[in-house]
Formats: structure tokens, sequence, C-alpha cells
């Protein structure tokens, strides 16, 4: 039974998911490690370096996978070494040959390599997500390209949008997001299997041919240099998820702020039976939007944690390397309940147009003061048409009464506007601006990277 | 099967204590709620809000315990509300009775208390502990009062210090911490019992009542108003663990610096078998020093988590409380791991004196330049020897020759003072000043506070 | 002209304040660290350690103040010495007594002691504001102990509170960090005078004396034993701040969503002639409570600065206490700005009693369905009254219709009770509970403590 | 007079450079501002949305640059707005064409704008001194090539390694560094004129192609969208930043680590006259190690902050831009100092090649029990020898005494080898293995990719 709540049964489907859990269990780690064992063995085979039977029959002996998970963990727990449990196993599987395994290499090669493996596996989830987020996001950004609502600033309502528009900044803000996780593959994903302190000495001349044979068996990259003790890789991709979080976050609060009583623009997917309050019956919870907008700061710590851990003293320490056990996890877990929650949110939500409408009533027609203003500055000059709507502005704000009467009642607006074209300007779908085409701009620039088909459905 | 490091079962005992997880998992967390109900409906019996039969079926129904956690568990996941399935596993264990579960109760109340209830089991581990290392650094104080050693600032050697003086230091701060420890606890530990916006709408005018009698029967403090929106209380408890782990990292750094091959003054318990490495036959590394070390970072992200969790919305939100769920259970179970830790790392340790002595030699007698500034200042004024004895410290150390045979060679020092004064300034031991007295001091204090007992051993 | 936004001339009013600045500039800091050479030399005059003339000519050389600052602060950059420039200044200005300047103290006594004294009078400043914020909460939750409005959990509607209430939580909260303030004061404000290495070698035998008479002259705290390896007294000042600035800036968040265009219950202060916008002339910001809600973030990040700093190796080194002069000022002067801007946004803000009461009916009725289900359960049993309320109540969400009416369709609702009862129920100032008399009871408890005088007003 | 450290004339210049400091002062910020005003004049006045001679007024009046830095600063102060005052200061220079200065822009536009403006140039800077790092780094990797030093992992010694390896595992970083601070630029800076919620409504339909020259005019790119509400451009220079600090910081403790007292293998330059103590005469601190390595937390806790400020609601809000403001100055400057003091302190650092020799005897042998193990595993298999050899290495580090003698006394060892084949296995510059290889391997690398000329000096 676990003790954290990425682990606890009643909570951790709403912190995390089965699908990512299961790449950083303990199984996926002793599997990646030893994956990492066969695939040294093998590239040593290939140079002479060691017997090529007994390269062959530690590769089978990974194959074959006759190891007892728990043991080796048990194993491992007892010796409070992480990696000779792993290796021993292996050894008795591989009989005679056992011998050979591990030759050469030191334990932070085999669970740097490891924890690599485990990550690029990761990313692959993370990277899905994010195209099909990108997806997901044009077709809603294309279905309400039109929709007129009040864009917001300092959350009180400041001219018109349309929800497709508020949709497509994400959009945008994803392709930068997809842009940073393919560019950063090179960088990142790369082994290390260059010994002790990273000079090869126990592999002999052919090390570095070693290491490059390992890595093409495993997929990886290889170094230039040792990363023992330069931890910059990791940190590019907590950096990315950082701010693939940061995005998930605020776009949850933001449907969170929409899905308020007084706004009530937009609610999450309410299903027969679900229940908000274990007191009250009326109850309708943002509780998903709450979900996803909630792991951001938890991300963020495992993120700044990544950073700590590149304090890395002479050729490495432990100090530095468990703070990574720690995060890494943390981090791709985190993520892929936010990605994973985006994309249910997106499927099962729920617009309301016309509240939408009716709330940029709210003002009595302020909302529109701008448009109102530069039709005034084109008799006035703007600076001067500023301080003239400014001041009716005001006198409205205060009277609490319509936006279009006090302007009539204004001598100088009524001696050159009558109360039509006054009406006119107010109506906030008329000045939505190039809200609309901006979607198609986005989804446009998203088409020619290769990010979106052309048909967007 | 555990995805986070604190559940893999390879990893958790470097990573938390059995101990402390049992505190924090399923089966305590509904415990706790558990509790937290049947403290509610007796002191709801007890006032006739609802049945006292009732009241004393729901406690005998937590009594008996008849709950299937794991069953529990899995319908809390699918309901995706963290409380409903123990209210209605309660209520089915409690027959007829069921009706007055939770009666005017909101989750957050019992979440809330059950949270606190869990917290105070994990203070009182924490308390325990420091306690115990209260008297095991007062003991090791008193061992090494007199043993001399090299003070270093900035990583250099800078005057003689004893080894107990080093420690009576971190002894006299963990003496702050558990008077930390002992005030915060009528500010922390303190139920809820106030109904869904804390108003005590839904148990009438004996609310206050209630709430004061479900604390009671809890061991909890009762607050002067509902603290759904006010969450400084975990902020301090948090705070207080921050400042712990602080001290217990900077206590694995040092040992660990102290153990550098070039240093070696400590070294940590060696016990035959015991593998550093899988390539290198010959390492003993500072395992554990790392392991407690490593910690400090891991629970510093923990405690920003709280920090950022005091951010609530109007009378309560769930992205801020979520990050409760992470962090509390992390931060007491790194802590744990971090407090045992030290313990087993003072029982084991082993103190070099030696080469305590022999490495203060490294400086050929620079260690007391301060020493002889004050005798040769004696006759010249402190700031002009200063300069006087600067000249003839820059110098040995360039020469890299004895500070003696420089200080002889230097015509205004050797017209006032022979060589059997300089030698006897130049012996450490002679000038470690107050150290050995201050670890008396401290202790007395501690002494004076109840902290120690008068016979250190 | 500066660089940081602290000492922006344009902004640093928004993130600071001129009194708070001042404590901690190059004056401030220089003159901290002569009263601290001062009272040494007046201890060791009284000692005997060093003549009592030169003693009084040092401690007259800094009453005088003849100290170019600038000059100083220059020197003090030229040497890459944060303190030489000014030990040599007031030794030149001491004359002959000059030897006698800094007589056996180490830079780090000097540097750590005026950190102290600097720290203190920032205390001060903190420790006013919160005991006047208490006075303001107070008077303001008295003020609006009746006005009813809309109680939100998870951003949307839940039952009624009363504004009075939803201050008195806040003020309940300050009462805690007044508390706190004022038990840490002698665990933190402790000063150093003990020597290189923290033996008082320096200072001989009577050092432990000069120690506790320069203290006292100081007004501070001495200390069981050296603490320049034992940072935790910063860590504990700073998590105050941290706890006081999370209370703030959740109080300015609160105020932002409630000025909310679709909120409107509360409006900061309005003078004619401020500005919203460059561009739309109707816009009323909620400038004062952002300004307020930005700050925490801030603080939190300089809190986090201060534990990492802790991390002091051996008997003291510079990377760890640099962090200290970089977190220790921020803090305290966003602290500061904080403050000042709750007491005077409370001083300006406009409550806006009708809209909170019609914001009430928004949902229709359901805002009371706790209440009806209460009534109901009467009847029914609490559970089953949960069951036929929530099918009522989404129902009467979906429908958008009244509560009211939908009840009195419902069959066996109609069977027992009748619309006027219903109506009864629904008035959501006859179901505020207890939230007034928390407001007295809040207030009544700090009067206990004698934070409050028995008339608020 | 300043109150920010990096503002304090007494310590800014160890926490930041003049050169930068100047780019984040009032003037700059003014300065930018401007600028962004006069590029959207000429665009629009190409465009025919403004008169072409108002263009070119305000174009002129910013170049003439009339203004009066210190007055707007303070009209700002005291307006609580941050743009107005710069505007009026503008139109007032512009006479009758004031009418037509930020025409349509939201002050936003500006301030972000101009934000980016000010973050190139530092960018600059930075990427300047990365550069020249990589070209430091490639000349001292090469020049200590082939000097043998002990590596050391877990902090003890492991295998030797050679001074020009570690160096090259540093630059291969810096390598990375570069390339990503190369891909960046066309993400993040990217500038924003697109109105008060980015629909270009203010604009009317040519705004798109107005934002576009604008950019185009101040060397920004456009955005496929307005980012006022997407904030990840900050947050990818900020993890950068951090990657680039977190290197640098690392180097710092490297060197502070090397010349502890009992290692000394690394000295930082010493100038005559330089004092490292104000009362220990021979101290020679690590003061710029420590400098250079302190500021990575400070750094680290900027970059968090950013990516906190991501977090914006709805079109934007002022909380979160806040952060940047302080932030962006904070991280940039402190960096610049971090990255000049690195490069002057390799340009002065000392190299003890003897002492590093020297210290590789201090294990009596033992750093060499990888080779002995690989020697006597092609013998007895390679896991065999580990167990052999363990034994002899640990009754060697008990016992005090010399490997090859502890080695000669074991009768298998005895029974293969002779005395001259164990003390020539013992000589660690023969056991380097491909460390100097790799430096090459490195700068080739390098080279290729046009980092570093071919002739490295």
């Amino acid at each position: 039974m676990g003790s954290h709540v990425i682990d606890l049964v009643m909570l951790r489907n709403n912190f995390g998911t089965e699908e990512m859990r299961k790449l950083w269990d303990d199984e996926a780690r002793i599997t990646a490690q030893l994956k990492a064992e066969a695939a040294l063995a093998k590239a040593e085979g290939d140079l002479g370096i060691i017997p090529r039977e007994a390269a062959e029959e530690i590769v089978l002996a990974v194959e074959k996978g006759n190891f007892d998970v728990g043991e080796i963990a048990k194993q491992s727990a007892d010796s409070k070494h992480s990696l000779i449990a792993t290796i021993r196993a292996l050894q008795k599987e591989a009989g005679e040959s056992g011998e050979y395994v591990h030759y050469g290499a030191t334990t932070q090669d085999i669970v740097d390599t490891g924890n690599m493996l485990m990550l690029k596996d990761s990313y692959d989830l993370v990277y899905r997500d994010v195209c099909e987020i990108i997806r997901i996001l044009a077709k809603t950004a294309k279905e309400y390209q039109y929709v007129t609502m009040a864009g917001r600033t300092h959350a009180t309502q400041a001219l018109p949008i349309t929800f497709g528009y508020k949709v497509a900044v994400w959009l945008d803000e994803f392709g930068r997001h997809r842009e940073r996780l393919e560019e950063c593959t090179k960088r990142v994903f790369v082994g290390s299997m260059s010994g002790a302190v990273g000079t090869y000495a126990s592999f002999g001349p052919l090390g570095i041919e070693i290491e490059k044979r390992t890595m093409e068996y495993l997929g990886l990259e290889t170094p230039n240099i040792c990363w023992m003790a330069a931890r910059d890789r990791f940190a590019e991709y907590a950096s990315i998820i950082a701010s693939i979080s940061a995005s998930l976050g605020k776009i949850g609060n933001e449907f969170y702020n929409l899905m308020r009583t007084e706004i009530n623009e937009i609610e999450e997917q309410f299903t027969p039976g679900k229940i908000g309050s274990s007191t009250m019956p009326h109850k309708r919870n943002p509780a998903a939007f709450e979900g996803l907008a909630s792991l951001t700061p938890a991300v963020l710590e495992s993120v700044s944690l990544i950073y700590r851990s590149a304090h890395m003293e002479h050729e490495r320490d432990a100090m530095s390397w468990r703070l990574e056990w720690i995060a890494l996890p943390e981090m791709n877990i985190y993520i892929a309940y936010q990605l994973a929650s985006l994309k249910s949110i997106i499927a099962g939500i729920k617009v309301n147009k016309e509240r939408m409408y009716e709330n940029m009533k709210l003002q009595k027609g302020l909302l529109l003061s701008e448009k109102v203003m530069f039709e005034v500055g084109k008799i006035f000059g703007k600076q001067t048409a500023h301080e003239i709507i400014y001041e009716i502005a005001m006198k409205t704000f205060e009277d609490e009464r319509s936006f279009a009467d006090e302007l009539m009642e204004n001598e100088v607006i009524a001696a050159h506007f009558d109360r039509n074209q006054v009406d006119e300007w107010l109506r906030p779908e008329k000045y939505t601006g190039l809200a609309a085409e901006k979607v198609d701009e986005v989804i446009l620039a998203l088409v020619q990277k290769g990010y979106l088909s052309d048909k967007i459905s």
C-alpha cells in the first residue's frame, strides 16, 4: 500500500495515469537497467571485449526475463545499493557467462542509461498527448471561431473577443511546446557507458566504440563526453515540462474562472449521479478544472529539484542524483494527468454562448468605450477623445445607467453623432477586430509546420 | 507496486521509514476520517442533535472496523469524490443509524480534521526523534569536548576548535527546534467541524458546542473560527520541518565533507560486505551522509508547496488543498528518514582524532596566525601587528615553509620573542579558546529547559 | 540609478515603502555595523580588555558620525571585502585609539550583528503594521457583521455567509501572526561576538562576558553558542514573513475576485482622474488588489533562499550568507508594501451590499439546498433527503427554473410542505448560521489576548 | 541610494555588472518603451493609419531624446500607472502630432515590446560571454589535457582523470548552452502590437500589417497571435538562464572544493594586499569561487518566479506580469556577474599540478583498485576478481598500509603476478583511459559546429 498521493489507491488517479505510473515502477526500473546491461554485453561481444557467446547468453537471459522483481527489489533494499542485486540476478541467470555481466561499466552508467530509457518512454507519452491536444484545440478554436464573449483584463471586462480566439492563443502556445519537444531530443536522450569516472579506463582503447554501439542498440544518442557531472540534459527536459504544465494549469484555471456562478460561460461535463458536495445537494463544482490547475505548482517544485540536482560535485555525487529519482517520476506522472485531463475536459465541455453574450451587457455598453473613443477621435483627436469619453464612462459607472444614454446626453457627442450610430458602435459582435482571422492564421502556421492536417475537424 | 520513490520497494527505505509511511497510507487516511465521523456522532448524540443510540451505533461501527479499505479506496477512485465512499461504507455498517452519519458536516470538515489527526501522529514521531537527537548530540559533544580539530571558514583552515564544540552548535540548534515544536501545537493541531462554509448553519444553534466536544474526543484544539480558508496552521508546521530538515541536511553535508579522502576526519560506519562501487573494489562512500543531506532540498520543495496552498479562494477551493495532499505526507516521510538516519549515523560514526590533529599541521603553523598577531600586538598594537603578520604569513604561504621559521627570520619578531615562545603559540590545542566551555554551557541551558537530564551519558 | 524593481524610481513605490527601504540601504548597513563596533569597544573597555579611554574615543567617533558613506561604500567595492573599509574609516576617526577598533572580533561578528540590528528595525515596522491590521480588520468585521453574501466553495456559490464573517477569518489569522511574531523574538534577535570560529580565543577568558555586555548595549539577546554555522534564526523570521505574506496575498486575491465585473461586490477606491487603461476609457482595474496579491510569490522565493542559506559548511562559508544579503532586504521590503497596501485598501474599500444580495439569487434558490435538505430530512432522514433534493436540484439546474417551483412540483415535497414554508427556507439572510456570532467570538479572543481593546471602532 | 543588493554601492559589483545593470535601469526602460512607440508611429505612418508627418514628428521626438527620465519616473510613480507619464512626455515633445502617439496600442503592447527589447540586449551580453567561455574553456582543457589528478565520486577518490578532461566536461556543457541560446531566439524575441485584448480592433483591418512592420523596425519577430496571455517565451529564456547558471555555480563550487586546505589543487588568484580575514592574517579564501557559486540559487528563485508568472488569467492580469518586472532584471544581472566572474577566475587560476599528483597517493595505491581487478580478472573472471580485490582493499584500508604490499602478501595474487607488474598497475598516469582523447573529441565537435576555430589558443 502506497503512501505518496501518486500511489494512494484512493487518490492516485487524480494525480497521475496508470499508463505513466507503469513507466516508473520497480519493474520498469529494473527492466530498463537490464536492457542497458544487455546492450552493453552485445556491444562488447561484437568488439571482442567479452566472448561473443557470453554476450549472447547475457542478452538471452535478459530477454527471457526470469527475474523476480519483488525479490530483486527486496535485496536492493537490504544491500543498500541500488544496482548490485540486479547485477547478481542477471549474473545468476547468465550462468558461466555471468562473469561478463556489467563488464567495465560503473553503476552510474547503468542507472543513468536506464533512467534515460524510462524518460524517453515518458517523453513519448507526453509528445503524443501534446500532438493530440494541438488537434483538439484547433478543432475547438474553429468551432467557436465567431462566438463573441467578453475579453477580460485585470479580471474586469475590457473588449469583446471570440471564444475561438481565446483557444487559438493556447493552440499557438502548444505549437511552440511541440517544437520545443522536438528540438530537445538530440541533446536530451543520450546514454552513458564510460566507466567509473567517464574515462573508459576499464573498457580499454575501444571504450568509445563500445559506448557508441551500446547506445545504437538502445536507440539513444552517444555523448561527446561523459555527462555524469553535467546534468543539464534533465534540466532541459524538465524546463519543457514546466512550461507545458504552466500552460495546462493556466487553461484549467481559466475554465475554473469561467465556470464561476456569476460568470457561468463554461461548464465542465456533468454526468447524472456526480456529487459535488456531501452536504449541499445543488453543488456542481469545477472539480476537473481544479484538478487540472492544481498540479502545476507541484510540477514546478519537481522541476526546481532537477535544477538543484545539477549541482554535482567532482565526477559525481549521490546527493544530487537522488533528487532526480524523486523528481523525474513526479513531473512525468503529474503532467500525464494534466494532459489526459485536458483532453477529457475539452471532450465534455459545455460552452454557454447565450450567457457569454448576456455577460457583455453587464457594463451597460461600457465594454465598447474604446470603439466610441476612436470614432469620436476621428473628429477631436484620440487623446482628446480619451478625455471626453473617460469622463462620460466614469459618470456611466457611477450612475449605473446606460452608456448610450449618457453619451447622447453629452452635448459634444450629441452635436456630431446620432443615437443610431452610437447604438451600432456598442454592438460587441461588431468590434471583435481580427479575432476570428487570428484563429485561421494560427492554424495555417501549424499546418505549414506539419502539426495539423489541412482539414481541421 | 508504487511509482513514487517513496513507495518503490527498491528505494523507499532510503527515502522514508516504514513507521512514518504507515501514517499516510490509504488505511491511515480512511481510519482518521472514520475517527472524525465517530467523534462527531458522539458529540451530536450527547447534545441531542441526533439520537443517542444512533451515535452509539456509529461509534461502534467505527470501533469494530469492519471496513474493506481496498474496496473503499477503489470506490473513492471510481466516484471521483474523496469521502463519499467512506461515508457510505460507514452508513452501511451503522444500519438504521446510518442516516445520522456525517450529520451536518461538510466533506472538508472530515478531511481537514482527519489530516490533522494524521499530522499529529507524524508530529509525535518527529518530536520523539528530535528529543532523542538532543540526547545523542549532547552525549557526542561531551565525548569529544576536548578533541582538537581545525575550524574551517570558506572551506579553508581558520583556527582550532574542538569536535565537541562543533557538535554543540548543532545541539543548541536542536534545542531551538524542540522549543519551536512545543510552541506550535496550540496553534497547529486544531480540528474543524463547522459545516459547508464554516457557519454551523446545518448544525443549528449548538454548532459551536458540537465542534468543541468533537475536538475534545479527538484530542484536538477547537478553532476560534473556521480555518477552511486560512491554512497558516499547515504553513507553521511545515516551516518547522523545513528548519529541522535544513539542520539535518547541513550535518549530513558536514560529515560528507569531513569524510573526503583528503580530510578523512570522520568515517561513516563500515560493515564487512558493504559495497561502495560495482567497479572500484576499494570504494567506501559516504552513502549514509549523502542520503541524509540529499533530502533537504526535497523537503524544502514540499514546504514551498504548502506555502502556495495557503492561497485559498473564497471559503475554500480544491486547487489549494490538493497541494496539501501531496506535500504533507512527503515532508513527513522525508524528515522521518533524515531523523532516523542521523540517529543511526551517530551511533556508528568513526572519529579519527589523530587525523584531525595531523590535518592542523598542513598549513605549517599558519593556523595560529591570529594567536601570533595578538601576542605581537601586545607590543605594536593590533592593527600594526596584523600588517606585520600578514606579510610573514603570505611569505610562508608562497615559500611553503614553516611559519615558525619565517617568524624567527623576521627582525622585528626576533627582536622581541624567542623560538620557544613562538612554538608555544603555535600549538593548536592551546588556542581553542572557550570551545570546551561552550559545550558545557549549551548542555546546561538545555538541562535548565528540561530537555536534558543532569547526567549526560 | 537603480536596476532592481525595488530601486527603480518609476516602480519602487509599488514594490516597497520608503520607510522600509531606508532600513536596508548602504547607510543603514554601515551604521548598524558601526554600532556593533562601538558596543564591542564599550564592553571591552568596561572589562579592561582595551583601555577605557580608547573605548570612549571609539564610541565617540561612532556617535559623531563623521563618515562619508559614499566613500566607504566605494572603498568596500574596491577592496572586495565587505567590512575592511568601514573598520579603516572608524580607525581613522578614532585616532590613536584606532588600534583597538574591532579588537578580537571577526568580520562575521560585525556583519551578523549588524544584520540583526537591521532586521530588528524591520521587524518593528512589520509588527506595528500587523497590530494595526488587527485593529482595522476587527473594525471592518464588526461593520459588516450582518451583511449577507454568498459563501463560495470551488468558486461557485455554496451557502450564505456574512461579509463580516469572511473578514473575521482573516482577523483570526492575523491574531496568530502577531502571536508568532511575539514568540520568535527571544530566539531570533540574537547577536554574535565570539571571534573567528566562535571560540572567543582572541578575546581571552572574558570572551563570554564581552559578548554578553556587547549585546546588552545593542538590545540583542546573547546566544548560548556561536551561530555562524546555525542560521535557523533567519529561517524562523522568514517563515513568519512567508505566512503573513501568504495571508496578505490571499486577501488581495479575494478582493480581486470580488471586484470581477460579473461579481462586483467589492470595489477598490476610485479617485477622479485615476486611469485604468491607455486605450479603454471605461476601465477601473483592481490595480491595488493585484499589487497586494502579486508580491506573495516574490516573498516566497526570498524565503526559499533563506532556507537554502542554512546550508553552511564547517564554521561558515560565504556561498550561504550571501543569499541572506539578497533575501532579507527583499522579503522585508516586499512585505512592507503589502502591509501598507492592505491598510490603504481597507481604508478606501467600497462594499456593494445590494449586489451581494442580488448575486445570491443567481442560482434561483439553489443556494439554500442544504437548508431544504435538512428540513426535508426531519421527515425522511438526512441521507434520503439528500437523494430527493439532489434530483430536484439537478433538474432546477438543467431547466434554469426556480428551485421553489421545482420543489413544489415534486409530489413528495408537496405532500409535506407548503409554498410559504419553502419560500421561508430560501431566504439567505435566515441561513447564515452563527456567522455573526463568530465575529464576536474572534474579537473576544483577541481582546482577551490584549490584541484589541474592548471598544472596537 | 539603493536598497536591494543589486543596487547597494557597497556590494553591487559582487552581484552584478555595471554593463548589465544599465540595461535594466529607469532610463533603459523608458528608452525601450519610447522606441516601441516610435516604431509603431512609423509603421502607422507607412500604412496611412496616422498622417505620415505625424509619424515623422513622433520618431524625431524619440530620436532627439529630450526626455527628463527622472521627471518621467517621478510622474509614473505619482500616477500609479507605469506608462502614462512616458506617453504624455512623448506627446508633449511631438507637438500637434502628439494626438497620434500610442495610436491604437494598449499599455501592455508597449511594456511587453519594451521588455523584449531590453531582454534582447541582455541576451546579447549573455550570448557573447557564453561564446567567450567556450573559447576559454577549450584553451584550458587543452592546456591541462594530460595533467593527471584524482577523479572523485561521492567526494572520495575513485580513479585518475586529467584536469583537462574535467574542464572538457564543462566545455561540452557550454556547447549545449550556446546551441540552446541560438535555438530559442526565433520563439523568444517576439514583440506585441495588437491592442487591448489582442484583436487589433483599434487598429482596423490593417492591424496585422501594422504589427509586422513595427516589429521589423524593432528587430523583433512578429507573433502568430497575441501573447499577452501566453508567457512561455519568458519561461523559455529563463530556463536556459537557469541551466547556464547551474553550470556556472557547479564550476564555482568545484573550484571551491579543490581549494580546500587539505586538497589544495586549485587556488584562486591572489594579489598582494588582498585580505581574507579581519582577524586571521594568513587567510586566503576562495572568495571569488564562492561568489560565483552563490548566485545560482538566487537565479533559480528568479526563474521560478517566471514560471509562476505564466499563470495569466483571461486576456491578462497584473499579478502575473509584475513578477516578470522583478525576475527578468534579477536573473540577467546575476548571470552577468557569474559569467564575468568565471572569465576572470579562469584568467587568474593557479593549478597545483604537483599537489594533484601527490594527492593521488593518499590512499596508498587503492586509487587503482579497478585496474588491479581487471588484470586479476583476466585470470579469475571479473566478478571473482572483484571479491578477491575487495577483501584486500578493505584490509589495506583498515591497516593503513600500502596496497601493493597487501596485494603481494595475498597468496592468490602472489602466485600469478610479481611486484613489478603490480607497481606498474598502480601508476595513476597510466590509467587515465581516454581522458585526454575526450578533450580532443569535444573540441572537434565544437569546431564542427563553428563554435571554435581550428586553432585553440
